[in-house]
């Protein structure tokens, strides 16, 4: 997607193969800069300080650690260890096991000699069949955006709320949730998505607003806590976000505060989609509040926030008192109750088994 | 309350009665002083600028500022004004009515020279009115606090989450939806709150915080978005909330986020109470979404934020792109039916008509 005006990835490999680039996602929206990442611990570096994150970057990142991983030793015990440490960055997300899981398949097979071009080439491969994924998902989803347009006064905005960012950043290229969005911007139908800031770490303020500026979608950023209202007052019409894992159920693990959204779209009689990739489907889970791991992580994170001084300047402030402890679950399990429908890479589907079955039967 | 060593409350008159000193609650939780108002504006402006805030204590902080303007000049038109600049600072806590409509009442029926005195009287009324009711509210939520303790083992802790700050500084003294912790802690029930941050200003994380802090009530801050994850897991017990105009009806007009931490209350099956003195009770309103105006403050609020650097300054620093827009309503309406109950200083009530009929028939 457009940043500035060139075309962008999140994420490609360097010319000679050697090294692999990022967008830092720490430095935006303030500064964008590129990383050039040439280790498997570089990779891995990456993806626990979230300079890439999204459930489906995460996994593009994996896959790509495991080539930087192959290129420098591309003996078995060797690529194992390197996928252990791309598999202990993160613990919620299940596409990073499944593109860990995809490549070693691959490798196995080979010959040593033959590994190192085949791993990259399998990570272009699981980047490009990211970026097919989403802009499928986004093909499905405006089909969704046409039909709320279709029952509004002609002309009208379709109002889209999304929580976090699962947008082009939080993957290779489209993004998951906001692949619809840019889609029917690209149609020309009028758009505007309220994006949550998404406290602790602010992706909705930080990449998902910064995103849809580049692209020029209108968009307005709330707090967290404002979603409930604008949807109470009509003001949303339909919630479309993201998911690091979804259970063959269709319960959905993604960022904290999604089940709360999802409640008071239930509530207020709004549609609450979720685009989830086939990747993101752990197909091994039947109950999402049980069975999938909530990252914990660092109280620094709630105590403290970083922007940009009126100097210019990144600045970290501390938020609360000294000696006042916080708590910082990652993640949050939305019961597919709640959920109207997953859009996936095959269509639209009901958060059900049954559902999930239907598009994916070779799984079920 | 404690602050430090010692016991204060948030507003009190000058001894010559000729001021009235406030807590500047824009300084904490990092700093603590308190500012002397000697004119109706510079009361005007405390409320403006939250140097007071919470829907209690501005009611009191207008019944010392027409105080204030009726020793400058007590006749009539000049007190009317004076009520006319208060009543305009901020539209939602129906307790700064109240406490206007009583003060000019009480006012109108003296002759000019007995305003003055009778005046500051009847403000400090009001204000030890407000530590009266909360006092009450307080007993009535430890009653509550007292049987969720019996339903657990022997020992265990009462994890109760509140939204925003309806603590002490809210109020006179006391607190509103703090006042039953605050009792809890004094009986030595084991009490542990979850303390909302509150974007967009963040009155959990520096006030709420602080407060418990200050009297040594253990607790936990935690972003907005986490409050229906711990709920799912079991790990709250008991939901008060403060509110800043209630329907006859029940509806409760609070802090924007309330209406979600509602939400997920219901579905988890987790008691959300409301602490509501009855000065916040709107006997002429029926419908909350309908007709409790809710206040848009600035976008500021939402693109920066205000904390303290690693070298102890005051910084405002910038979450969003520029170029980014965003909206900030600052209350949210939470339906009567996701209202477990009302605590008032009469005793609890359901959030119905009927409920606040019964405590208070002589405004049914």
């Amino acid at each position: 997607m457009r940043v500035g005006d060139q075309q962008r990835r999140t994420i490609w490999p360097a010319e000679d193969d050697r090294a692999v680039h990022i967008i830092d996602q720490t430095r935006l929206p303030h500064r964008f800069e590129t990383l050039r990442l040439t280790t498997v611990a570089d990779a891995a570096h990456a993806i626990r300080s979230m300079q890439v994150r999204g459930a489906p970057l995460i996994g593009a990142t994996a896959a790509y650690g495991l080539a930087l991983a192959a290129a420098s030793d591309p003996r078995e015990e060797t690529l194992a260890a390197a996928a252990a440490l791309l598999l202990a960055t993160r613990p919620t997300a299940i596409n990073l096991r499944w593109a860990l899981d995809d490549m070693l398949a691959v490798l196995k097979q080979l010959p040593t000699d033959h590994r190192v071009e085949t791993a990259w080439r399998r990570a272009a491969e699981i980047a490009d069949a990211d970026v097919a994924m989403n802009s499928s998902i986004g093909e499905h989803g405006l089909a969704l955006i046409r039909a709320v347009q279709r029952g509004k006064p002609v002309g009208e905005t379709v109002n889209i709320l999304t929580h976090c960012n699962a947008g082009w950043l939080a993957t290779v290229d489209w993004g998951t949730a906001l692949a619809p969005v840019y889609k029917a911007h690209h149609a020309g139908i009028p758009v505007h998505v309220f994006a949550d800031e998404t406290r602790p770490r602010n992706q909705g303020a930080s990449l998902t607003a910064w995103e849809l500026g580049q692209e020029q979608v209108p968009h307005t950023v709330i707090v967290d806590n404002a979603g409930g209202h604008l949807m109470q007052r009509g003001r949303v019409d339909l919630c479309i976000v993201g998911t690091d894992r979804t259970t063959r159920t269709g319960d959905v693990a993604n960022k904290i505060g999604t089940y709360l959204k999802a409640l008071c779209a239930r509530d207020c009689g709004v549609p609450f989609f979720v685009a989830a990739p086939s990747p993101s489907i752990d197909w091994s889970l039947a109950d999402g509040i049980k069975e999938i791991p909530i990252e914990e992580r660092g109280d620094a994170e709630v105590t403290s926030i970083t922007g940009l001084t009126a100097e210019g300047q990144q600045e970290t402030v501390r938020l609360t008192p000294s000696g006042s402890a916080a708590a910082n679950p990652a993640f949050d399990v939305t019961p597919a109750r709640l959920v109207t429908g997953l859009i996936t890479e095959r269509g639209i589907s009901a958060a059900s088994a049954r559902g999930l079955a239907r598009l994916f039967p070779e799984r079920a």
